[in-house]
């Protein structure tokens, strides 16, 4: 038997990380207190691996998505791929000396971010195109690494990807040891996550769905080259994000989390499911270990997903109260 | 040491084919004729996969992607999924009186063949969007699994799945195997393939790539549904098939099989690798078993894709010589 099981282990084919089996049998969720929110993940998971259960789902059928930006690594003071945009426009002002004059770069030459936020999302959106194309795909990859090997977060003062949530982790990893394939469903740039997700999230790069830009082939000098074009090709977010979902993965996730109005879409989508489903809502209350915010608190409402969570069903996880570690790096400072 | 191989293998995560170990002990591929195209590709993959060999893969990097018309089916007289358009619009014809006097619906209403091709593709886009929009997903899926159950093949009188080819599902089966994993890049339609490759050729939804059209998310009557629109997405052949590659796996592909000028870019790409890289093009040289073609040797010149094969080293498999099978239900036959 062991050989035979040895040999189709070798045949298996996925990059995903694995637990070990010692995992598998102590707590998977460690850094996840005791409680409902703990117990359902649990419950939910365990019933949908275990054969015979009414719950029981297929493993073709077990796919799990999560947003990135505040669901699997944090998103303030601002999107992470903005701060990699404005250090980009700095990088690349030499080039561009009509950029000194000409507004949303003048403001972030000149560090203005009161200004640069007068420009909203138009101002980003320019901002990420002069930033984003132009390159060819592998030199845009080795400026993303380059820029995660250097770049510090400013309140941390760690490289962004230390920022990553270590309960989230941990649930990938279940999810993964019962057969759900975990894919990444992002309003961020594709191109931008792909780098590096591989490596932090021990998600593949071809399960990553995320908002890009256009790009070109071409045969320059006998050599084949995607380059990457100042043009919009697909937004992964909100009414997006179904969309994506179905456009490269071709199946509705039975298990969604999200923390945003950007992710409703995808949640509504994952619960309209013919199988048992489950969607995670994350709950920014933590402003001491991480922040404390909703969208629309300022003016009074909650998100809309917050809202729905509650007449549907769906299960919040406060970082606060379900959350006995955030970033992974508290565990070396216990 | 089994406990834990067995407990390693229920947390993989992929939902493709496995060969079984005696198999792999045995000829991978016995459908191929001894040869060098055989040879050959036994060579590529033994040594992309053998640790220390100078031509060593690392698994994350095994992509092989394949071309489906022509390459793993058959696509004479006429693509499959035309022949499923055409069903289609005599199937919806009640609902759309005026088909009957306008063309090109009219000429598929009345098996008119040869007027239908006058209208060429733009003819075929036409028929394409009247029969694979206004459908919700699941309600198109089940079209798509409706007609391959009952639709036979024109010559062969079989269901059209029947018409794969035997030695390419061998090659599929062998290179996951091997820790490929593999993908569909066709210029068919992404829908209209989904709901069947995962049983005919052991490959997931999430690993075909195909053309797309439009669609929407709503929420109607509570319920979150997507439905196709009739406008173009995206058309995944020429050069749209390394694009295609760029945006749903990330990755470029080390192995790459097809049959037409379709495929060309996709090979060139491919061939563009830093790893040792195959291509592979199926020759279509056998009007006994199959059928004899070139794209442009009507008027005296080969495909481009046959023409560089010769000049860059790209291996052409000839159905005739390379080939013992063609169909798997040769088998059952001999």
């Amino acid at each position: 038997m062991a050989f035979l099981l040895f040999v189709a282990c070798n045949q298996t084919n996925t990059k995903e990380a694995k637990t070990s089996d010692d995992t598998a049998q102590a707590d998977p969720l460690p850094s996840w207190e005791e409680g409902k929110t703990k117990a359902a993940i649990l419950t939910f998971v365990k019933q949908s691996a275990e054969e015979g259960s009414p719950n029981f789902i297929p493993i073709e059928d077990r796919i799990a998505t999560f947003d990135n930006d505040g669901t699997l690594w944090s998103e303030k003071p601002a999107y992470f791929q903005l701060f990699f945009a404005i250090d980009r426009v700095k990088a690349l002002a030499p080039e561009h000396p009509e950029w000194k004059d000409n507004q949303p770069f003048k403001a972030v030459l000149e560090d203005d971010m009161k200004t640069l936020s007068s420009y909203g999302e138009h101002g980003i959106l320019e901002i990420v195109m002069a930033t984003h194309a132009g390159n060819t795909l592998d030199e845009f990859e080795q400026i993303v690494k380059d820029w995660l090997a250097t770049a510090k977060h400013p309140r941390f003062d760690r490289p962004y990807t230390d920022l990553v949530y270590q309960p989230m982790l941990e649930l990938l990893d279940y999810l993964r040891a019962n057969d759900f394939k975990t894919f990444i469903v992002s309003g961020g740039g594709i191109d931008f996550m792909r780098p590096w997700v591989e490596n932090t999230y021990g998600i593949p790069k071809d399960q990553v769905v995320g908002s890009s830009i256009k790009t070109e082939f071409t045969i320059a000098d006998g050599q084949a080259v995607i380059k990457k074009l100042p043009a919009i090709d697909f937004i992964d977010d909100k009414a997006g994000k179904p969309i994506g979902i179905n456009k490269f993965i071709g199946r509705k996730p039975v298990f969604a989390a999200g923390n945003s109005d950007g992710d409703l879409q995808m949640l509504q989508w994952t619960d309209s499911s013919s199988y048992p489903s489950f969607q995670l809502y994350v709950h920014h209350t933590d402003a001491e270990r991480e922040w404390a915010y909703d969208r629309e608190s300022s003016v009074g409402r909650l998100d809309k997903g917050l809202e729905e969570a509650a007449s549907n069903g769906w299960t919040v996880a406060s970082m606060k109260d379900d959350w006995k570690l955030v970033y992974p790096f508290e565990l070396e400072m216990e």
